[in-house]
């Protein structure tokens, strides 16, 4: 029987029962002083909570605070700021990071242990700490919160990335925020995610690293990855009914509910990376195993000149299957097959003879795949990316200055 | 004692005695149909020969062919194209591969084992046998051909490749192509060494692979590798003297020779990068050991952000220090020292204040250099790339179309 996730039109972090947020404009970004750039997220009671952050080996303060935070696998409340990464920062940055938890704890009445910290922005700068005293005590929580909450967590994104699905009993809300510095092993990414599902705290961590493992780690705009990304979960259980671990009736359930979620805003992120003027999904199937696919899928949407040539509506795709032979993996070359946009192009290790015009016109929707099937074992992957345009280069040459 | 190299002023692959080239336009190329693009390169006796090739697993035909054709360490000329890479072609593209070659030794009246071919180009297209048939013919050969040799083998190059060294008594010449599709592992990359120098066999392949290593494989314009990259070398011992073979008293200064014109060539080739406008020369010290800082100074070189920060003239310091952390290598936040165009940004793990408008006016040079020290170990390695421009995409997005 198909699992039924449904996705709820508007729905956002706070869509799940007991999740209040609020955002307002305290002055934090250099860029945009008007905009929204600092907020919080809470949940009227305890949750447990589980998190993946950046693999990057220099990790921004808040990052390394909320590890510490999470090895009891609870919180109640999250702020965050855009504008500054607090990264690089050193002890004082350090020492920001906890003073923000505390004031933000002190105004919602808990305890700061279960107050979580992220910023995203630029690196090497240190918190403007008074505008964010001031800003905390003027923020206003609401159950209707999370689309201010998603827009205050934006960078150079264009749009607020959030979804919310409903299956069976329970809620999953997120929200995310990214668009250039995006890669594989997670990037300048963050990603909320709410639910009132009762769940324990092992299968929480569990489920969300299976999750991110197929979906945002399997995006890439740039190929660069932050030093603050984040993925949070948070679970209240104020959906009532049977908790869910591993072996309950509701896991699978739960785990698909959670990868729609993801996939969508893994796919929102990629369509709105850096300049990006359309999407790209990859699809490598016939691998020898899992892994292979993976970094075969990975090679093909992290390739500058696919990315370029899919810019400009060219189904130049010799530079996929060099893409591929790059990535290390076994193949026969004379039995992959390779299309663009469902347009077969290279076959039995030759070229097959098509239609460009039809190709091209294809290539100029806001979608484009690429699959390739490598005929020799049942290992399969999709990755997801972004063109390679002008306007990526233009936004990423002038951003400190 | 310093070994003297000096660079010989207008010196290419025919410099070194014996060596001729010659070419023409033969009417290969889909774009700029008048320009050079098929030649020979002859030396007038049999060379010892090595050669590098791609490491991608899509090989193209001429490369498969080459491959073969060096098992004996031997060759006397070599013919080449631009406009068609002859990869992903299947068997037919062999069988082209094989007859050119054969109408090439034919023209020379030399064994067709002796013919090297190399094509470089659109991939996935098949040779325009006739044209290729005809052209071949009409090459005339000169002691000062290189020149338009090195002409002939351009693709989106804007400029010609070319050096030669004398060191002692004999001469080493060479000439490259490549633009985009340049990675470390080698590239879209063609090379071309002469030398007149009397080298052992296995020598010249050892101190090519040596070479390679530190040069061409630390080379990056766009992250993507080809199917077609060749680094060959060929030796005539016209300069007669002793052999030179790993215990020779000349074999420090035959090192340091060919080290020279590859560091030339790379650079070379890092400058003229599709659309780019300044080359970047990364240096990692400090390292844990010598395969670290390459790791790292490869991260570096490869992030876009920091290309595109370059191309900016942006000192955006954080996103060196992220390409570092995102590397993998052993490392102390605390103890990296970091600097751009000379000035440092960045020690003790925190930001070092710094004049801005200097910074900037420095990075408007023709080559930036980004500096990392480590301070852990006594690794080093230098990378070379160039700065991502608008230029790069529309290129990019605009090739077979």
């Amino acid at each position: 029987m198909k699992i039924s996730v449904d996705f709820i039109p508007g729905g956002g972090v706070t869509s799940p029962r007991g999740f209040l947020a609020g955002a307002i404009s305290a002055g934090i970004k250099y860029v945009n002083p008007g905009r929204l750039d600092l907020g919080i997220l809470f949940s009227d009671s305890l949750c447990n909570a589980a998190a993946v952050f950046t693999r990057n080996k220099v990790q921004a303060a808040p990052v390394i605070l909320c590890r510490e935070k999470l090895i009891k696998n609870t919180a109640t409340a999250v702020v965050m700021n855009s504008g500054h990464a607090n990264a690089c920062t050193g002890e004082k940055g350090m020492a920001d990071a906890v003073k923000m938890a505390e004031m933000a704890a002190r105004r919602l009445g808990i305890e700061p242990g279960e107050m979580l910290v992220t910023s995203t922005g630029v690196i090497g700068t240190y918190l403007p700490m008074e505008r964010i005293a001031e800003g905390i005590e003027k923020i206003v929580l609401s159950t209707n919160g999370g689309h201010d909450l998603a827009q205050a967590i934006m960078t150079t994104d264009t749009v607020p990335k959030e979804a919310a699905v409903k299956a069976g009993d329970f809620i999953i809300g997120g929200m995310a925020k990214g668009s250039g510095m995006i890669h594989p092993d997670l990037a300048t990414m963050l990603c909320f995610l709410t639910t009132d599902a009762d769940v324990s705290a092992d299968f929480l961590d569990k489920v969300l690293r299976e999750t991110v493992e197929n979906t945002f780690n399997m995006l890439s705009i740039d190929g660069d990855n932050s030093t603050n990304d984040t993925v949070l979960i948070m679970a209240n259980g104020k959906a009532g009914g049977e908790k869910i671990d591993s072996g309950s009736p509701q896991a699978a359930l739960f785990r698909q509910a959670l990868s729609d979620v993801c996939i969508y805003l893994t796919r929102e992120i990629a369509r709105d990376g850096e300049g990006a003027t359309r999407l790209i999904e990859v699809k490598v199937s016939g691998a020898a195993n899992t892994a292979e696919a993976r970094q075969a899928a990975r090679a093909i949407i992290t390739s500058s000149l696919v990315k370029a040539a899919v810019h400009g509506s060219d189904p130049n795709w010799g530079r996929v299957v060099a893409a591929v032979g790059r990535s290390g993996i076994e193949l026969d070359n004379g039995k992959m097959e390779m299309s663009i946009a469902g347009t077969c192009l290279f076959k039995g290790g030759t070229p097959v003879p098509f239609n460009e015009e039809k190709v091209v016109r294809r290539m100029n929707g806001p979608e484009v795949s690429i699959t390739v099937n490598l005929n020799i074992g049942s290992g399969e992957a999709t990755a997801w990316g972004c063109d390679l345009s002008e306007e990526y280069v233009t936004i990423n040459s002038d951003y400190t200055t």
